[in-house]
């Protein structure tokens, strides 16, 4: 069965709309079928023409594509819709998109506040609905194998995580230059309560949450706003407390300038430390306390079920971006199959994170602004409402 | 207009189909039409059922699959074939298509010998076919920024090229355990006259040409076979010497334990020197004689246009074997409409590995093959019968 | 004129001693005549032997060193005393000395309160003395070249600095199993009231003052003890307000197995950031907005001169630790010999950490372990008592 | 025991001889006592001054040094001499020497030819001195873990060996300039019958056979003089024969722009592989078939005793090329306490190239250019005169 699609925002000059295009056809599963791609007419129908959909699948307002395509006959109508807007409008969207019974795959971080990631995460449960909230980086094979070996207590118990995600490119006040791209996350209206932490900081909680399994139980943050007239903080550096007693720092910067994107897990255990690096995504290091550092490279038999399952080429040939990416759509893909036609799965190929994922990103980041206002530690502990029968799910 | 093709070869358990499949597809603009998978019909008809082909498109015989898409209407039909079978049947398969009126895309090397690569020229050139050869490592863009640094002078003369592409699958007898790669690969049926020269050697030859843009006059080779049993070698080292005066080596082994697709070139010219390899193929060195060495990473605003037209994602999220395929792709299928279309393209849009190229190669590996059997230099000057001609197109 | 000087500690296992005594003696300036290395007499006087010094010269007791060798003739008796004993002695032994009129290399952290820092410091202003205090690591040529890149504004204004010292050693508890190194580590009484802050922490914000110049302004810190029955912190991570209002990360840890010694700079600023690390410390990378990363490596004429003047060897062949130790000790025997002749040197001659940067680093220990205890932001701005005399020295 | 020495060469300017000073006195046991550092009185008597010596142990001829050291008291005159001059005196100065019966530590290439390399193999032998010629890069921790790992078959049968050292410094014709360590290495008269080859390419060739144990068969050489006016090869590339079967290559150049002093040395087995390179001398890469790579690194207890014996730091604090050449003057130094004492000595303790390896080297360079000058394969089998009884040695 092919899952089909449609996107909304995404639109000409969206670097990350193009990129979630690539990631949902890379396998040949999953197919465009219809899009909302700007809230300007006649740039959705070109955009739309660009991408050769039919003019009739291609809308203008989100609304009337939930509408029209659930109208749809059952084979013919999309599956789920892919959310790429900016951050402000992913509720309103994906509440929409819910209640037309879609399935869900959304970008991050879910929502502007904590409560409207609760209504999607119960809007999923109740609706039985697939919510794919696009974590990304959890989709590197090497990142699985991270997991895989704390998992399997490779590093005994966990003591110490360092994660980092930085970058360079609003060093410089760009949203006043009329780059897109940085006015909208910039923008407390759109952006929501925090700049680089909502943009970046949150994929780095969600990789380390993804990594050692651990959850967080403090945290304290400072926030800076480097480049003057910005209205959010541009630069993040945190300490964490997980629950159990391991220790971490979290920095999110997009003022480091010469980064590109340079996102980094370390984690430290009893026994062994591992480290990823995404400008190196093909090799993890495994660290020993008496024997030589091993270099677990992508592509190889001896590496984790997930983590095999997770590559398409030979080790050597690198892999990047849009395979990971991939693999978080072909898993919402294949989990959106197994849905509707209750055939039973691997759970290899239902590995991707959650609407659950998405609140927990979104209460992370509250908290960190939190944190940062007052100058102090905060609790940083979350329990889901409903969490019982979500995990159940 | 969005291009159409038809594969031949590249069945189930063949990597490299889906490899050209993933990248024939991933700019949108191209796309997999008809097949003729195996000569099983069977597989054929499975496999282009799981591609989701109609089965009318699924062929068994290459010869039916070129007379018939060749019947079917100009909006419908394919417009190229892409030839991933063993090296072998390139040759029939290639001239078959062409003289059916098709463009190509065919794996390399082109041909089992240089006589059959230069029919395969002459019909191109004649036919006015658009003809690729998967010398995919041009596609990198930071491959492509090797060749503009080179041909800008920015090395000033160049003296010296160091090509390398080693990899350890074959240090064991994996054709006598079933494996179908290797089992085709080490048979001079199949493979033709050379094994590691011909398999990876080849890419190391036009990767070194086609950034150097350096024509060979002499080279002096060693080969070996390692593993016993195996009829072609499966360790090649070689002297070379460029016109103009450089020097070089070139290493192509696939006994070498531990080495994943080490593929590697540095080039020395008289004012700067750089150094690329595969396995960070995001990253270009760039040496100077007097002030720090300075490293190219794809991306970024201060590359040739060639490296910045050749990327999609920006700098740090990383791009790999699929991509630069893909380049050679789109490349391939712009060439196509420009030349069915009479439109005139960017010649940015037109940089792949042609049908010349592909006679270069086997050229170079009879060569070597020669100079191996003889033990000493051998002329390697090449110079293709009708060049004038076809280098005007 | 020969460097004469005499050590206290560092006797037989005492890694730290031998390096002292390596890079004191690698440029043929300075040599060791006297010696008080063990309390243990038998201990002391076979080390002595074994490294050639004559009976007379090696004592027991330090007090009876600093007595007898200030009695010798001035072309006999030692300039200088180079201290490597555990942390609890540095003040008593540095007070003897000094009131015997030596100067002094003392090993950090300085002193065990900061009252003992700022009586060494008022001491050696009083006294004329040279103290240094072995800051090593500021002894990289391509720390130097950081330093010089800062000073330049290479970086514009700086804004982020995140440093890191991490090592795995103690990540069990090796001070229960009679590891000497371990046990007075890991002892307040003769380690202070800071574990890998006071062993390591201290390091990094040397090193990250020294290139960058900037005085801290408040930190925030959490210190933990991983390693059940240890007493002090083994792990520490901080939060940083720099004057001027740069931010910055400083992580000790010595329970990150897997990590040798895991020292790291980073400094954004403006228009570029730096990056060094110990373990490949002849390199120094400068990344630019808008232009290529530089890699800077040691031994190049296109270094500043602090870098030039601080290489021994040509590019390419490794310089290390030692090389770098050995430049402190040269720079404060270079200074002794200007204090002792009234000679002029080149300030290149003269960079060395000096007893301030000792009281420095002893009030930011304190001052991270007040922070740890309270849980929350402290004032970490430091002036010396006197530090306008001192700065004019 | 302390060990005394004399040097001849090494004057002001002379890169060299400071490092074989450091290098020598790095650990205390060897002691410089005497030098003729150059031929112009005046140069050689202020360097002795200032390297601390007294005057009438500062000679200007070498052979009065022989001469009135041999004439001083058994615990004053020197054990050996230091030869650092320039390729064509090391004969003359070394039978010199041997025959006043002082040990000898010389410089590469040992001789300008084969006989003279015979007639010093064979004095030494006769006058029973220790003789050891600074082939250092085997004094690397790591490298000795690699010729360990060779030895205990960790790699299976050697197949193929890769070599290299190249640098960029004679791009241009700085002997042209007054550069005098470029004058004399690209003087016949002095450099003998190589230039690349003699300076550098015999480091790489003694590399591999240390670390592999193999003895070469054949080579076919390519050399190349690209600076216009040298009279001597600046590039280099040779493929090898092993005895065995196993091939390799390797390369040495010194007009390969912006590579400083690239030496590296891969060796590929049937079971696994290893790279090492100068530039990060303290890591070993094991690459294996089947399970993830390994890193060694030093100053681990995982290590061969080899490798342990050679390393004075603890891991991740970096050694280099000074304690890599210390470790080859401490071996020769314990090797002439063991000559002249009769005490036993642990092997590790006399681990060192000798005057046979000197030889093998002087043997390579003079196939190698008499293979480049014929343009084929050459026989490259060597046996050394009188090997058997040196060998008892």
């Amino acid at each position: 069965m092919r899952i089909r699609y449609g996107m909304v925002g995404g639109g000409p000059g969206a670097f990350i709309g193009e990129v979630h295009r690539m990631a949902a056809s890379l396998d040949g599963e999953i197919e465009l079928v219809a899009g909302a791609f700007s809230a300007n007419p006649s740039k959705s129908r070109e955009h739309g023409e660009r991408l050769g959909l039919p003019a009739e699948r291609t809308y203008v307002r989100y609304q009337d594509m939930a509408q029209r395509e659930a109208s749809l006959p059952a084979d013919e109508r999309i599956h789920f819709v892919s959310i790429v807007t900016p951050n402000h409008l992913h509720f309103d969207i994906a509440q929409t998109f819910l209640e037309a019974g879609f399935h869900i795959v959304c970008d991050k971080p879910l929502t502007n506040t904590v409560e409207e990631a609760e209504t999607l995460c119960r809007l999923a449960s109740e609706r039985e609905a697939v919510f794919a909230v696009t974590y990304n980086y959890s989709g590197y094979p090497m990142v699985k194998q991270a997991r895989a070996l704390c998992a399997d207590a490779a590093l005994g118990e966990i003591r110490r995580v360092a994660v980092e995600y930085t970058q360079g490119w609003l060093s410089t006040r760009l949203e006043a230059e009329g780059h897109k791209q940085a006015e909208w996350r910039t923008d407390p209206a759109r952006a929501g309560v925090a700049g680089a932490l909502g943009d970046i900081g949150t994929h780095a909680e969600h990789l380390s949450r993804y990594v050692t399994g651990l959850d967080l139980q403090a945290l304290c943050a400072e926030l800076t706003t480097f480049v003057p007239g910005r209205r959010l903080e541009d630069d993040a550096h945190l300490l964490l407390r997980f629950e159990g007693g391991a220790r971490g720092t979290l920095s999110a910067s997009q003022i480091s300038v010469g980064e590109e994107n340079r996102l980094s897990l370390r984690v430290y255990g009893t026994r062994a430390s591992l480290e990823w690096r995404q400008q190196e995504a093909e090799t993890l290091l495994l660290r020993h306390r008496d024997r030589p550092t091993e270099v677990y490279r992508r592509g190889h038999p001896y590496l984790a079920p997930a983590a095999r399952h997770a590559a398409r080429l030979p080790s050597g040939h690198p892999e990047g971006f849009i395979e990971a990416f991939a693999n978080l759509y072909r898993a919402a893909g294949r989990a959106i199959t197994a849905r509707d036609t209750g055939a039973r799965r691997d759970p290899l190929d239902l590995d991707f994170p959650t609407v659950q994922d998405g609140a927990h990103g979104v209460h992370f980041v509250h908290r960190a602004v939190e944190s940062g206002q007052t100058g102090g530690w905060v609790d940083a502990t979350y329990t889901l409402p409903g969490t019982t029968r979500l995990a159940a799910e």
